[in-house]
């Protein structure tokens, strides 16, 4: 088969950028008789050129000119690998204004700029493709844009954060509280020194950004996203979940609410109780999971490997063959125009609750607290008391309510003098 | 938003048809705005063209001449959903020489003729895609062909029926006899009247070849995929491996074997015993599910709706969008190379085995059973003994072994005298 050479610069050459390196090379011959594309890294811009990486490439294509490289006439298409948003915006802008298809994994810039990406792509007719900054090796960005492209989605809903899938899970199947399953996730790897980013839900938040900007063709930025973490989660918490038939998961969840005009969407990232039979509760320890809900299609699921050198680096391949093709045919894979969304506020999303309310055990005091309820209009499902006197709880799960509603009805119990304490409120979610 | 209108030809217009026509015209005006295609159905080829659909096109648009549409210059893309191989191949060869590009969820033609048609696209320089020829509304096709083209896949391996998935999920949950299970799927329209084609797994063995096919870039066609059915599986088999902690799967399997030179593949339908934890045994009642591993990626799953009327007109829709937008463009989604692949015969395929032995209970018979495994080198990982006296029975569960080394154990033990029957060898995967 007759070969196109396609030159490739990469911005960045880390924990995925190496990877990415080695599999080009493991993997170039099987491209090359499969799509007639020829993969050649011309230039590899990073912060030290000297520093001898291991890689099966001439040290030479090693640069610190990230800027010259963008520019460069040799190379056709910027794989960019190195994360965060400054100066990488202009430099990936400028890229597409120099006519090359940028390939990336980066969600933070996908999540805060990505309209403004997609105009420039379309403008200078090349592909922006980042497959890999939502679950890594799980092809989600593809599927949505196009296998569902003619499908009325109604609701995404994803375990996208490995981390703390890994602290729930160890909490669920060991009972482990979540200081000690945070430790050994440190420990492991699985998350950082400084886990914030991971443990508060804003890793989650970029990619439900994402995720409901290309589910819904709308555009939808970091801070449309509604966001709680995991910290609060207490194996108490869990263990109740678990004796009720239910795991907990942080989801990252983007929904259509069908109200009112145009699309209004509710977007979040928050732990949330799910049934045991639910397909997103089997996805254990670090893996990744997106589930999707159609009117025609009805649910489907996408699971595999959402973090890792060579997982990231599979996805970034699958789309450099992409824009390469795309490159070599003077074609670009169609953007499509995204709409304005409104943004459904928190207060106004909808769901069932769990809620734990500590209460004297005294006569009368269920019907007085069940009254609250009522009086914001928020329906009860079922009730259980656990404990006697001064360890007396009612854990209720209430129909699908709005948050505000409920948000009053806590306040005003926790006025009570029979309530000794408002604890844990979680979300459910799956079952309707 | 400007849009381009592209004329769509219907092949036929019955339970996957009508639902596409219908989801055709509720998403116009959203496929419109986000893809600036104005999809419009021109032609409609049925046997009656005079009968009534209660569909929302106009009657004039039926036709009874299916070789006049696949040439007609009012045609822009052909929408196949008639089933069948003949005489359907030579009008999609006739619409592709045409310029049209088609659409298909016709597996026992992708199956049969897959390379013939491949070649009749590219030559044409048109789209022939099929995602809902492979397990409906999962994205399937798309992310194999696309998103791993840069991976070294390794095995796929998947639930691709429902109506067997339903029998023995029935089968599992609530202890059904086959044929109670597969008389109430029977009741319940998850299976056909006769239901050869799927009990036998002859339509799971057209849907491995296609996945063959996509996933390995090789020519792999319905007669070289090994197929057994599930007719002979017993509730006891089924009770026995949930002891095991397993779960009983009809599973369609490609699978990379590493010896010798070239693409070298195992292809093949058979009911297997899976680990309770993993992914696929998860997957109930009519869902299908597709397990992908890889060496850089890792596992992925995809988990889904994999028949229906609107499930399948879902995945048709994408597929139609994507070939529109071809289309306006004159482009066509790139092929790829297919490699001759050596297709090893099951005798040489290896697994794990579940081997059910009945025997005569007396000392020193099971030293002699497991001195014919031995003289066949195959190794035993388990075993143990069920009942006593004329009830005995020898469980085993054997190491990786290959299948004629097992069918010369078994029929080694047939002729022993302290053997009075060889009961159900069942594959073991999905642990190695």
């Amino acid at each position: 088969m007759n070969t196109t050479t396609v030159r490739v610069g990469f911005l960045g050459c880390g924990n995925v950028g190496g990877p990415l390196v080695e599999l080009i090379h493991e993997q170039h011959d099987a491209i090359a008789a499969r799509t007639g594309i020829d993969l050649q890294i011309t230039a590899i811009a990073v912060r030290d050129a000297s520093r001898d990486r291991g890689l099966p490439v001439a040290q030479e294509i090693f640069t610190e000119d990230s800027a010259a490289m963008v520019a460069s006439p040799d190379v056709d298409v910027v794989v960019e690998v190195v994360g965060g948003v400054d100066p990488l915006l202009q430099l990936l802008l400028d890229a597409m204004g120099n006519g090359k298809s940028v390939v990336t994994a980066n969600k933070e810039l996908m999540a805060a700029h990505g309209a403004q990406l997609y105009a420039a792509a379309a403008d200078a007719g090349v592909d922006i493709l980042f497959e890999a900054a939502v679950a890594a090796a799980i092809p989600l960005i593809r599927p949505l844009r196009e296998s569902m492209a003619g499908e009325h989605l109604t609701r995404v809903m994803g375990i996208v954060n490995g981390t703390t899938n890994y602290i729930l899970s160890q909490m669920t199947e060991v009972g482990a509280s979540y200081d000690d399953a945070l430790a050994e996730a440190q420990e492991l790897g699985y998350a950082e020194p400084d886990p914030t980013a991971d443990v508060e839900g804003y890793d989650a938040r970029s990619k439900a950004a994402i995720i409901a900007t290309i589910a819904f063709g709308a555009v939808v930025q970091v801070d449309d996203v509604y966001c709680e973490g995991i910290s609060g989660i207490t194996a108490a918490d869990i263990a109740l979940a678990g004796r009720m038939g239910h795991v907990i998961k942080l989801l990252a969840i983007a929904q259509r609410v069908e109200e009112g005009e145009g699309t209004q969407l509710a977007v979040k990232v928050y732990p949330a109780m799910l049934p045991s039979s639910h397909p997103l509760a089997t996805v254990r320890g670090s893996f990744n999971a997106v589930f999707v809900e159609g009117s025609a299609m009805g649910e489907a699921m996408f699971y595999g490997r959402g973090a890792g050198g060579r997982p990231t680096a599979s996805a970034l391949l699958g789309d450099l063959i992409d824009a390469a093709g795309n490159h070599i045919r003077g074609a670009a894979t169609p953007v499509g125009t995204l709409s304005a969304a409104t943004i459904v506020p928190i207060a106004n999303h909808q769901s069932a609750f769990y809620l734990n309310i500590e209460v004297t055990d005294a006569p009368g005091v269920l019907a007085a607290v069940a009254g609250v309820f009522g009086k914001h209009a928020v329906s009860i499902r079922s009730m259980e008391q656990e404990g006697l006197g001064d360890e007396a709880r009612l854990i209720f799960i209430t129909h699908a309510a709005r948050e505000q509603d409920v948000d009053l009805t806590l306040a005003e119990l926790a006025e009570m003098d029979s309530v000794r304490q408002v604890g844990a409120k979680i979300r459910v979610v799956g079952e309707s």
